[in-house]
């Protein structure tokens, strides 16, 4: 096929990053907004968007990065080929909203090049709720099966299942919500791959802003934050004990701070914290504990 | 030399585990104190005890432990020697006081045995403040020099120095905090070393508890609060990222409850978080970035 053009991908993922800030910026109108560039010492650089509010949303990042060089070694070792040098570019995206039956989300996309003639594309997009609302997690399936209908390369049920596996807390026997989908080296067809790469993006916006939506001002109780705050340890214990992305970024000196913007802003960790059986909060810990659920047909 | 009894040891640190409760409780009595008796399915069990009070102590976790069974593959590949069964006791001790002028605590001190006739012990003790007191870390050092001065087996400066280089933050550049001592496989002259782990053991209250004392009940802001919630997000970044005894226990198929009983009550991330220069909490950061000092002659 014909060889991808990194730079028009760069760009097109930098634009993504402002329309997809912006669309966060429709829901928390007050929102301080924190740009900071930043250069990689070895090659490139990126855009870290961080967006706190008084609003909807406690704190979120959208992150731009276009790195290259020398290839790390950790790299190197997991690619079939070796290479000397690599370019990797993507954006990545976390909210995590202020009222506790929202739930949290989580996606990314990214494209990786090295100096062998190996290209590939990668991403992903889960949802995470602290309360279990059924029709929340339909919607968001439901977007994401659509825009993975539209596109041959793209396979939603084996993404989606990858997904279940991959955001699994093994040392809690727990998976970190209701998933989404997760892809990984996807290699060929790659001009098939990119339309479909752009098109996912796009729609992470309705398959997510919705939820948020109906749900940033549902009247709630200290117990529900106190939950929220407990289900929040949980996925900072997953993005530090397990995150493959994160543990490789923090083992190969990536810029700490932007790895480390997905964590949530407060946490709480309790010891033995067990909710009452029948209770909201021991559903949803029946959701994640038990076997994946099918959202949509 | 003479065999060790282990289920001496065992009863030896059971009993040291209710005397440092007792400490903590003379200093926090309206502490809630949860005793969690739990059972090993391969071997053995332990006794998590968790201290919380109204007063200076935020969560305290003093856990004992006593296991057994077939040697873990992960353990098995660190030893010289191949073993199919294991034994590993011993006591740890996390402290996360309320008041942010007072610093965390953590200890352990361990033995373990295997069947092809390896045994040693293992511990450490560290101290992690939030604002540096120059005569809190001169006093703690001063206590884990003077114990190792007792003691022909015990070496104060190679185990500062050890403590110095575990606990240190590879993703911040920070070491945890002023450090202790940190020691493992002592398996020579093992009479003399398990009289030093008992010296050691029953020090560490004369160590930590006069500072929690004198600090506890320094006023603060708002601000202090929020630096010493920032400052345990290292905390719980080191004990999911780096600690060897933590990730060994999680994918190990430990007891999750227990290990994760050292991470902070509550926690706060915030991107970029830089103190003002000259803060005492850019005082704090200087003093854990730069190279380890001295605290005792």
């Amino acid at each position: 096929m014909t060889r991808l053009d990194r730079s028009e991908i760069e760009r097109w993922f930098q634009s993504f990053q402002a329309r997809f800030t912006e669309a966060l910026q429709d829901i928390e109108e007050q929102a301080e907004l924190i740009v900071d560039l930043w250069e990689r010492p070895d090659g490139g650089g990126g855009e870290t968007r961080i967006l706190s509010g008084p609003g909807a949303i406690e704190k979120a990042a959208v992150n731009f990065s276009a790195v290259h060089g020398p290839t790390p070694p950790r790299l190197s070792e997991s690619l079939a080929a070796k290479s000397t040098e690599f370019a990797a570019t993507g954006v990545s995206i976390i909210v995590h909203p202020a009222n506790p039956f929202a739930p949290a989300f989580h996606a990314n996309v990214r494209f990786f090049e090295t100096d062998a003639g190996h290209a590939w594309f990668a991403g992903g997009a889960d949802l995470t709720p602290n309360y279990l609302f059924e029709e929340d997690a339909r919607h968001f399936h439901g977007h994401l099966r659509a825009v993975c209908d539209r596109h041959d390369v793209a396979d939603y049920h084996s993404w989606k299942a990858a997904c279940d596996s991959y955001f699994y807390l093994e040392h809690r026997h727990e998976r970190r919500g209701v998933g989404g989908v997760f892809f990984d080296h996807l290699q060929d067809e790659l001009a098939g791959v990119w339309a479909f790469q752009q098109d996912f993006a796009e729609s992470l916006r309705d398959a997510y802003v919705p939820i948020l939506e109906e749900r940033k001002d549902t009247p709630f109780a200290p117990n529900h934050r106190r939950w929220q705050l407990i289900r929040r340890g949980r996925y900072a214990e997953f993005n530090l004990v397990w995150d493959r992305g994160t543990r490789f970024g923090l083992e190969t000196g990536g810029r700490t701070e932007s790895i480390l913007a997905s964590l949530p802003p407060a946490v709480v960790w309790e010891y033995g914290a067990e909710p009452d059986p029948d209770s909201p909060e021991a559903r949803l810990l029946a959701e994640v504990s038990g076997p994946p659920r099918s959202w949509v047909s």
